[in-house]
């Protein structure tokens, strides 16, 4: 019986964007989301000089941050009200040198319950029509029930 | 016998960190190394709005990817000269969230070859005195000989 | 470019299958090898009450065992003749309780080269036609040339 | 603030070492408990023809398992009365292979608290005096309350 991957907050997408939208560091970045459904989510970002390692390559801490920060948001999109994610684990597989114009990480969630979600993610470089499979990982999300996802409000009444 | 830490290029230290400075991304986020020896690392950055998640911590992705910088320039420290680092994988633990004045991270050596380099990592916060243990991982790095660190030299001569 | 699962040895099948005969804890748990294919392996076991943890489930550690050398051999199977495997790491995420009748464990090559060599692996648990999706994993393999997989007989002429 | 290792449960030793008597595929390896101490578990086997690889070592994926199921105990030995221990995700570095007459698992908690604990486990190979590091992971466990660990009893009353 696979995973059904269903929303249980009829707003999640509102409820996900707004919390991706108050990461200062994904800005810091030049991230953005490009694609949020139940369970599956999608963050790009632009190659940028200040985001490369000494061969000109995406670094690679970012290519499994942008990993990570998807497979964040798409278990956050199946968690119910009143709730707010958090990483136990990354686990990330380094392919290829992220080379390219464009880094666009997905990552899906494979199984989740109350508490705990198990997702998959990868990473892309594309560079016109060309596209390079450069990471792949594991991780694992927990699920924070009556803990408000907004900084400086603590536990949600 | 535990494995024993020892540099082969006498030069690594001014080798690791004319690395380190050609890393555009650690400028972006304002990481410095604060130790080079053979096989031992840290880097350290301080709090910045920037850097941080909804809930103003550092953002998790980012603790990640220092402890996984922290561990590729432990590795690079033993590897002989004309050649660089690569990460083969990283998988990180996170303990508590980031929350303090400063990160930490610091990565070790547990075992390496010609080859293939195994290391532990882990990240702090400190805030005055208190110190939090926030991640914990394990890494494995590579090491490509006959191919220089430095961008657009391509394979050494 | 998806990576192309492509055997170097035309003799793959009869190599693989030679080396899993000669893995004694293979047949100490019951394991049979039911697919082998460039790149793939597929590796199933019966329960018994042998191969149990305390509440009767197959053995977590044992589950995390079938799918890393599912892995190995789906790896093997793109190698060159005159090598052999070695994990070089296993990271696997536990989605439910490995019960059921039969436990199979899938790997796939994501991406290799020369020495390097990235899996994904999942185990599945089925009971009549239940079907249980109960571990997913990456793996790394390093690819040993110039070095013989049959025992006792050292380096390769 | 370091995290200080102390049993919630004064009788966590018999706990411990009932729940592991309960365990088939431990005793299928040969495996026993040599050290349970609140966090901290040594679990030690015999080298066996019947537990190794292809070339005479013992068998990689075994080896994860025992320190995966170190890592369970060292958790367990921290949790409160009517509870159990599941793995959440195991994550093992193989160094060198495991070559010796005897192996012994070694994990501790690194962090917990009332659902996730955090751990690191090892695995040492002997031969007389000599002793080989041949594995290093970080694991991640799940505490489930008000969960009996014995068999066929359910949730406890």
């Amino acid at each position: 019986m696979p995973f059904k991957k269903a929303a249980q907050n009829p707003n999640y997408e509102a409820v996900v964007r707004d919390s991706f939208s108050r990461q200062p560091f994904m800005d810091h970045v030049g991230a953005r989301m490009t694609l949020i459904e139940p369970g599956i989510c999608e963050i790009m970002l632009d190659h940028d000089p200040a985001l490369t390692q000494q061969h000109g390559f995406f670094h690679g801490g970012l290519v499994g941050s942008i990993v990570d920060s998807a497979a964040g948001y798409a278990a956050f999109s199946l968690y119910p009200e009143n709730s707010t994610v958090l990483t136990v684990d990354m686990k990330v597989n380094f392919l290829k040198p992220a080379s390219g114009k464009r880094l666009i990480a997905r990552a899906e969630v494979v199984r989740g319950d109350g508490k705990l979600y198990h997702l998959k993610g990868d990473a892309y470089c594309t560079d016109g029509d060309a596209r390079t499979h450069c990471a792949t990982g594991v991780f694992t999300m927990m699920c924070l029930l009556g803990m408000d996802d907004a900084p400086n409000l603590g536990r949600a009444s």
